[in-house]
C-alpha cells in the first residue's frame, strides 16, 4: 500500500515525538511492504513565525491532498501573547474545520501497567476504565460567533454563540451509535437540556436515531453529573457522544483519570477516510528540547492512523502490542515512571518500541 | 435577633431534610436566644403542582421580603416530560435571577472523618481538599438568548447564547479577589480564552482588579486543564473564580473528589446580605419517604446562612461543630457509610446533631 501522509511537526517538544513517530511507521512500512509518503506541512506557531498566520491556506492544502495528517501539539508559550486570530489554536480549530473533522474520537483507557499512576482509589480503577468520547468538532460554540461591543452604558459586552443544526448532530449521533455497536452497546448523549436550546435539539435528533440502533443501550445525563460520574464511577461508560466544549471538558477529566495523558492517541474524521492524528498533550514547553517527552501517544495516534485511514489492522496491532511489550519490561518515560521501573528518555522510548515491531 | 427566613421545602426527599434543618435552626434559635420566622415559599415542582408555574411572582416575593432563603432542592421525574419554561429547574434560575444572587460559594472540602470515601487515592487526599468555587450565577448561557428556528434548507437550528458584560465580570471578580484575601489568598480564574470572547473579557477585568489586589497570588486556567488539576492534584487550589457554565461542571466534580456530596453546602448572594442556602446535592428522588437521606448538606447550609447572611459566627460554629462531633462519633448516613460506622436515618441524623449543640 501506498499512502500520502502530511506530517504537522508541531511546537516546543512535539518535533521530539513526532521525529520517534516517524521512525515507527517507517519499520512498519518495512516490514509489511508499505510505502509512507510524508509532506510537511506549517501549522500553529511554526506557521505563524514563518507565514505570520496560523494556518495559510497552502498548507491547509497540503493536509487536503494527503491521505491523512500525523499531528504533534502546537501552542507555547512564544505565542501567548498574540491576538485570538493569529494564535497557534486558531490553526488547529481552522485545520478541524477546513478539513471537515466533525468526529473527535478520544478513548480513555487504562493501561494496567500503569493503572498505580492512575489518581482514582485501586477499587475504582478495578472495574476497569474503558470508554470512549465521541466529541463533536467543527460546531457549537467553537465556531458560533465571538463578539466584543460597548453598551450604551459604556461599558464592553462580549457574546459567544454556541450554534447546533440537525443535520450537525444526526452525523456525530450516528458515529456515537456506531462506535457503542462495535463495542459493548452502551451510549450515553450527554448536554444541559435543562438550560440549553441546542441541548434539547440534539436530544430530539437522538431519539430519532434512537429507533434505528434498538440495539445499543441509550441514555442521557447532564454534564456537571457526568463530571461527577467519571471519577465516581468510570466503569458505568462504554461510549459518550457530546458536543464540542463538553468534550474538550470531559475529556481532558476522562484522560486523567487514566494517570497516562502521555499515552493517550486520537483520531479526528469526517465523511471519508483522511483524518487528523494527534496525542491529547499539549506541546510540554518545559521540557522542550530535553528529549524526555513521552513519544506514546503520538506513536499510538499513527497506529489509529493505520486502523481508520488506511484500515491496516495487522499494523496498527503491531505498533500497539509493541506499546504493551515495552510496557510490560517496565520501561517507562519521566510522565510515568513508578518504583521500579526503569526510565527512558524520548528517543530510547522510540527504540525500545521499534525493537518490539 | 429576630429574622425572617422564607423556607422553600423542595421535591421528593428534600422536605425530609428541611424538616431537620429547621430542627436545628430552632435549638439555635433558643439556645443563642434569637427568633426565626419562618414563611413557606413553594419553588420548583410544588409550585407547579400547586400554581401550574415553577415560582410564581407571589412566591418570589415571599424570598424578596425575607431575610434569607433556605431551600433543600428540586426537581423529580414527575415534572421531567414539561416543556423547558415550566420545569423544576427554570424556578431555580428565575429565582436566582429574581433575587440577584450573582456570586455562587461552592466549597469543595474534605471532612477527615470522611477521607476514605474520596473516589481519589489516599496520597492525594492527604495533601488536603479544602477550596472553593466561586461560580457567577445569574449570567452567560443560563441567561443569553435561547432560541430554535428552522433553516432554508428546512433543517432545524438552535442557537445559545452567552453573553458577560464588564460589570457582571467585575462584581464576581472582587468576591473571588475577597474570598482568596480572607483565606490562603490564591486566586484562579478558569475559563476557555483560547477560543471564547467572554473568557478574553473576563481576562481583561481580572487584569484590572489584580492590581488592586496586590497581596492576592493570581493565575489563569483553561476550563479543560482545570478538569484535570482538580482531579490531579486537588491541594493546588485555594479560591477559583469563573463563570456560570464551567462553575457549574467544575462545582459538582469538586463535590464528587471529596466523597460526600450529602454534606456539601452552598451560598448564593447578591449585593445585600440576602441569600440563598442550599446543599449542593439533588432532591433524590429514589429515596424519597424513606427517612434516610442525609440532613446535613441542608443542615449546613443553614449554618452558612447564620454566617453570611446574619453575621452569627458563634452560632455557624456550633453547627459546625456539632457535624464534626457526630462524625467523629462514627455516626453516618447511608450515603457515606464506611466499616465500622453505625448507619442511622434521616431523623436520627438530625437527633444527633440537635444533641451536640
Ligand atoms: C487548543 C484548544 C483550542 C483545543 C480545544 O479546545 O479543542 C484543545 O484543548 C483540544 O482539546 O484539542
Ligand atoms: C438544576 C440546574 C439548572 C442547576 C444549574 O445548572 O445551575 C444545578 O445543576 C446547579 O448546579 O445548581
Amino acid at each position: 500500500m501506498e499512502k500520502n501522509i502530511a506530517v504537522i511537526w508541531g511546537d516546543c517538544s512535539s518535533p521530539e515525538i513526532v521525529k520517534q513517530t516517524i521512525r515507527v511507521l517507517d519499520k512498519v512500512a518495512e516490514k509489511y511492504g508499505h510505502t509512507f509518503h510524508y509532506t510537511d506541512a506549517a501549522m500553529g506557531g511554526e506557521a505563524i513565525d514563518k507565514y505570520g498566520d496560523p494556518l495559510p491556506q497552502h498548507e491547509l492544502d497540503k493536509c487536503l491532498a494527503a491521505d491523512s495528517v500525523l499531528l504533534g501539539a502546537v501552542g507555547g508559550p512564544k505565542w501567548e501573547g498574540l491576538p485570538g486570530e493569529q494564535r497557534p489554536e486558531k490553526g488547529l480549530l481552522r485545520l478541524r474545520a477546513g478539513m471537515g473533522l466533525y468526529s473527535n474520537n478520544r478513548p480513555a483507557k487504562i493501561w494496567p501497567q500503569l493503572a498505580p499512576a492512575s489518581p482514582l482509589k485501586p477499587e475504582i480503577v478495578a472495574q476497569g476504565i474503558d470508554f470512549i468520547i465521541v466529541r463533536e468538532l467543527i460546531g457549537g460554540v467553537y465556531f458560533g460567533n465571538h463578539e466584543t461591543h460597548t453598551l450604551a452604558s459604556g461599558e464592553k459586552q462580549a457574546i459567544d454563540s454556541m450554534p447546533y443544526s440537525e443535520h450537525e448532530i444526526e452525523r456525530i449521533g450516528r458515529i456515537g451509535f456506531e462506535t457503542a455497536r462495535k463495542r459493548r452497546k452502551k451510549l450515553c448523549c450527554v448536554d444541559k437540556a435543562n438550560v440549553l436550546d441546542t441541548s434539547r435539539l440534539w436530544r430530539s435528533v437522538m431519539h430519532r436515531l434512537q429507533a434505528e440502533y434498538p440495539d445499543v443501550e441509550y441514555s442521557e445525563m447532564f454534564v456537571d453529573n457526568c463530571a461527577m460520574q467519571i471519577v465516581k464511577n468510570p466503569a458505568q461508560f462504554d461510549v459518550i457522544v457530546t458536543e464540542n466544549m463538553f468534550g474538550d471538558i470531559l475529556s481532558d477529566e476522562a484522560s486523567m483519570i487514566t494517570g497516562s495523558i502521555g499515552m493517550i492517541p486520537s483520531s479526528s474524521l469526517g465523511d471519508g477516510t483522511r483524518g487528523l492524528y494527534e496525542p491529547i498533550h499539549g506541546s510540554a514547553p518545559d521540557i522542550a528540547g530535553k528529549d524526555i517527552v513521552n513519544p506514546t501517544a503520538c506513536i499510538l495516534s499513527a497506529a489509529m492512523m493505520l486502523r481508520y485511514s488506511f484500515g491496516l489492522t495487522e499494523e496498527a496491532d503491531a505498533i500497539e502490542n509493541a506499546v504493551n511489550k515495552v510496557l510490560d519490561k517496565g520501561l517507562r518515560t519521566a510522565d510515568n515512571m513508578s518504583e521500579g521501573c526503569t526510565c527512558l528518555g524520548c528517543t530510547a522510548m522510540g527504540d525500545a518500541i521499534l525493537a518490539e515491531i
